[in-house]
């Protein structure tokens, strides 16, 4: 009930966010390869920022397929993420014109991490809607990967101090992990399935 | 007939809102904490108006999802109030970029208090359609909450003249109030069904 | 077949359209009135092209709903369409920003009788699909609103050229005409299944 | 299983991409034709561009139609695609703005050449999972469209070397080719259906 509309509204959204990230990539006023250059680091913070969101409305999409219902905490746990999501551009910005400075790439990550902190609570709270026994509370049990996302983020940060590569490097390997989409909600409904099937 | 069509329209238009009032947050040149203290009013404007565009999706749906039916006059009822929202991007980067000054805060609230109307022309025409009986119509009875919002968005207005942060509380109050979703709407289907099945 | 994704398309085109022209006030520098004056213009042709991008949707609306089905031509007719529609927030900034002068509402009304035309493609191109007793073709069998508008554009932009502020009248008549839903669709349905109850 | 919102993404960026293309128009300060004069070759290109999205939004349409059923590899592939097509304005800025220069006329090459091999995946992708009777698999066997457009791009890059207009016509040359709606789905399709009929 209401979970459509969740969905359209979410994707409607992070499609916005994941499209205007581009506009923070200027046309630049030369037509050398020389005029390029530049850009390149905004475009390298791009694909990482284009990958970060594809991978939020992938497991976003899967979550929300197992999701049984929503209500009105549900839909402002998701409203909360979707805040931290809509600074993505933002921070992809600052990040890229600023050449990776140490600061750009710490709030890229307090961004990342904050992000992941309501993805955490949006779980727990549509996996708490569905009781004790759903696909998705036993699936997000202890989402040992959500939290150690966020500790990774965190980490990130504080290394972005020591070198901000560093920083950066780690925010690509979360990412890395969370590349495939989250397997575990499949599993359990498989899972089910073939009790239920018995 | 035709309900679905309106949501997904209406969904799109506040998914566009909420995301392109980023970019009234301009990335800074420099890559110290000092160039972005510049943007905290507008960061600040920017989570009220994300708060406020928020609430209004989340009532919209909840006011559609009840309603039975939309006519001609249901969908530029529904237009109006996306066109004073369609402001709020403006007026949140005036307040911000001005760092609260009298007029943008008055301004702000005043796009507030037209939006607020326009939602209330919506929930009466959308009402008047379903009928004297209606869910819609009994939630939305002598609606308290929609007429006090705009006395209260009127003293915002007012107060602002005399303290622009007592302007901006005051708006901050009213989203307050409206932070819940309508319960009106809930309680009233709830009763409706426990009769039909008396 | 087909139907559902065209509307979804031209919807989340749509809505983007009407609420990117927003961007084009661009925000002042100065917190006073005097700083706003100068966007007066800019909000007055902002308000005309909400309206006419409003009136698109929703005739398009309508017009889809009746349809029975789509071919790769209606595609196509509907980008066409989508098109000129694009170019409004473009002619409405032009318009706005230079205080309605002549060669900028003369393009306004060229791009409205661009869009003028495409729509009364569409609506031929849909009603062949629908073959010759259809709803839709009787609905606009000779199409007498859309060819009136399209000359009226064309008069528009002559007028223009005589006094600006002519051409702009004519475009708000046009405008005062649409407002109304198109009655012939609703009244052919309603026709056809009074008979199929006979 | 999931096809529903892969598509409702996919179309949400596509409408954005193909909206704010229009952006790169800047609106001119003066109010003559001179002043318009300089946005030619960006008008160009703006149309050239509206017509190839327009082309990926036809066929995206028509192939997910066919498809069966989606995985975690086609979201990614299709992602993919999203993302060359997402740096469609980018270039199109460039070239337009650079008056069809050789480097900008060469990148906006590239871009399409490599958005033709990311739907030659996503093809690629969905025929295998339907597996080798399907009709997708079938429509898109040795897929010479795909191939020979990339292919032609590959030329298209080069030849721009040697005249950028060369080049703009090639990419002009594939868009015709494609204009059309890919028939070989619509004729698997009937074909099986007559088949299953038989």
């Amino acid at each position: 009930m209401g979970k459509g509309r969740l969905e359209a509204f979410s994707d409607g959204v992070l499609a916005i966010i994941i499209t205007i990230m581009v506009l923070e990539m200027k046309v630049p006023h030369g037509d050398s390869l020389a005029s390029l250059r530049p850009l390149l680091p905004v475009f390298i913070s791009y694909i990482l920022s284009f990958i970060y969101i594809g991978i939020y409305w992938n497991n976003h999409h899967h979550m929300l397929h197992a999701a049984r219902q929503v209500n009105g905490k549900a839909l402002w746990a998701n409203m909360h993420l979707l805040f931290w999501l809509s600074l993505v551009p933002f921070v992809t910005g600052w990040m890229g014109q600023n050449n990776f400075a140490t600061l750009p790439v710490a709030l890229y990550g307090l961004v990342l991490l904050m992000a992941g902190m309501a993805y955490y609570l949006l779980a727990q709270s549509l996996a708490a809607l569905d009781g004790k026994n759903s696909t998705l509370a036993q699936a997000f049990g202890k989402d040992w990967k959500g939290i150690s996302s966020i500790v990774i983020y965190a980490a990130g940060i504080g290394l972005s101090f020591v070198n901000h590569w560093l920083g950066f490097a780690t925010y690509a390997l979360v990412a890395a992990i969370w590349f495939i989409p989250d397997k575990r909600i499949e599993k359990k409904l498989v899972k089910d399935q073939s009790k239920e099937e018995i």
